[in-house]
């Protein structure tokens, strides 16, 4: 079965598969510059945390051409590259996790005089095998600890293979269990306004064979009250050292029905996406976007003209609602102060 | 300013605003037999639990030409009608209710060989004005009793003029308690699949100049955990006789969030959604709709072609989470069972 990923490096260019053309067209976006990998991050042609931090790596790395520069001038150009990319996104933390990584190669590099550039590539396509592996740890993890034969779990956007390195966190969770004979049906919920559940998880889903039905957003009540719904998964974009959760909106809805209905609510997130400098949620800068997402689904108008929206795209889950947060370092569980110290320890 | 309503008796004939057109266009229907009601019904074209109750009504009236018939006939020709109503829609209560209302005229004109088809006009036309009295009532009595300065409340589906007789129900309240100087801005949600929140209540809203943002339905949990919400407002399809509401899917997960925040979350229901026969909400028939109003919003296909879905239409909010259920005979409050027998006493 061929492997799923949102990024490719092919002739000293980034390729992005454009996820916006999802799932009626695959297209694949070349990136040769700092900028035109930001373009593709903030139109969200790449999107999902992990995802976007490994493009911001190839990013850093695309800043250099190869050429001798003198110090200054590196610098200048690093800092710019990393300006760029980290302007445009705010809430997932794995994007200034990437370029923190990206500054410690390149700190490095200048001391010792060596090339930049291809350090940082090197580094990028290091991250991507590191990322891949503690997906697969992580969904180890998860999968032996909550994971039953039969089992029927509900995921919500997407956070498998296109949104990370290429295993996925939800959905390298959901691949396993199913790999296991632990999973017999996933529910995914569409994900408004952009539908990544509709349009990628579906996709992804069907691609690994993997039996789904999916349900409108506001579905996810009614399904957990007819008892149909025993786990539900979820990716994230930013975990405070508390154990709060941003993630994509309407995760905190999920969470606080499935406290409700009893049901494990597990948060598969890997350790750069832990941020020991929020304190908790209200530290998370949380992304508002284009009202049209909200008033015309799919570019076609649905409210009437001049209908004004809020589109926030992320909420946050407080830290009592959640589970488990399941890190390729093992399962966090409360207290989550304590438990995620440890984890970064 | 222009009053909305969903139906109008023409030339013999009732015309139904075509709702699926909504905002684009205004275009009315025309409907001159039950067959053609209840068409209109079942896709959607008027909808809303006490809109399609009138609906029946006026579709019961067109079973008869005005020409004299036999007693046998006649029966057969009612029953037909009333058959094909009832069968367009099974969760909202106030389509067998206001057949059954048919049916107590058309018993009567039998029983005194008077013209049915006259009587059973007459009862619709009654019903409708009767109708906008009872709203008008009962958002007097919720907004007295709930409102004040400053609040924002959110709404979800469409319960205003278009979804009822006139005034509207959840709309209705927001009309008046704007009106009473008691409502600052409307949270709107768009309400998947059919986006009535976008289409129709953002329309109905933007008519009577009422403040208002529209959000995804997974926006309220963050909007609420903001304290940006005071009130929630939804219709009702059918109250079971224990306080258990069916309406649109999504509402239960208000409820549920309404909860954890401590928002007071109302029901706006006629006497005529309320439902002494059904015990409580695991009685109440949920309909589900086609798959493909899920897979492709709009009409656009957004998952893959062969993603199955489920399309819940309603779900059921249990009594436990509702702080009243307003009615136009005064605010109902628990115990339920008490209070809404005591309502239709």
């Amino acid at each position: 079965m061929r492997e799923l990923a949102p990024l490719r490096w092919r002739d000293d260019s980034l390729e992005i598969l454009d996820q916006r053309a999802l799932p009626a067209r695959e297209t694949w976006l070349r990136c040769e510059s700092p900028a035109e990998v930001a373009e593709a991050i903030r139109a969200m042609a790449v999107r999902g945390a992990p995802a976007i931090g490994l493009a911001a790596a190839y990013g850093c790395a695309l800043a250099f051409d190869g050429g001798q520069r003198c110090t200054t001038e590196s610098r200048v150009v690093f800092e710019e590259a990393a300006r760029t990319l980290a302007a445009t996104r705010p809430t997932a933390v794995n994007l200034a996790w990437a370029i923190e990584r990206a500054r410690e190669v390149f700190e490095a590099t200048e001391a010792s005089g060596s090339d930049s550039g291809e350090a940082l590539l090197e580094l990028a396509h290091r991250l991507v095998h590191d990322e891949v592996e503690a997906e697969r740890r992580l969904a180890a993890f998860a999968v032996e600890r909550f994971f039953e034969p039969g089992h029927r779990a509900l995921t919500h956007c997407n956070a498998g293979p296109l949104a990370t390195g290429g295993h996925g966190t939800a959905g390298g969770v959901l691949r396993t269990a199913f790999d296991q004979g632990r999973l017999a049906e996933v529910w995914v919920s569409e994900t408004r306004p952009l539908l990544q559940g509709a349009r990628i998880t579906a996709w992804e889903l069907a691609h690994f064979s993997i039996p789904h039905r999916l349900v409108t957003d506001s579905s996810a009540g009614a399904l957990m009250a007819a008892g149909v719904v025993d786990r539900v998964v979820v990716g994230a974009d930013r975990v405070a050292a508390n154990g709060d959760v941003a993630n994509k909106v309407g995760t905190y809805p999920l969470a606080v029905l499935a406290a409700r209905h009893e049901i494990p609510f597990l948060v598969a997130a890997p350790l750069s996406t832990l941020d020991p400098g929020a304190p908790d949620g209200r530290s998370i800068p949380i992304e508002e976007r284009d009202a049209r997402e909200v008033t015309a689904p799919l570019g076609v108008a649905a409210a009437p003209e001049g209908t004004r929206a809020l589109n926030l795209a992320f909420d946050v889950t407080p830290a009592e609602l959640i589970t488990a947060i399941v890190t390729e370092g093992g399962v966090l569980e409360a207290p989550y102060e304590e438990s995620i110290r440890r984890a970064l320890g």
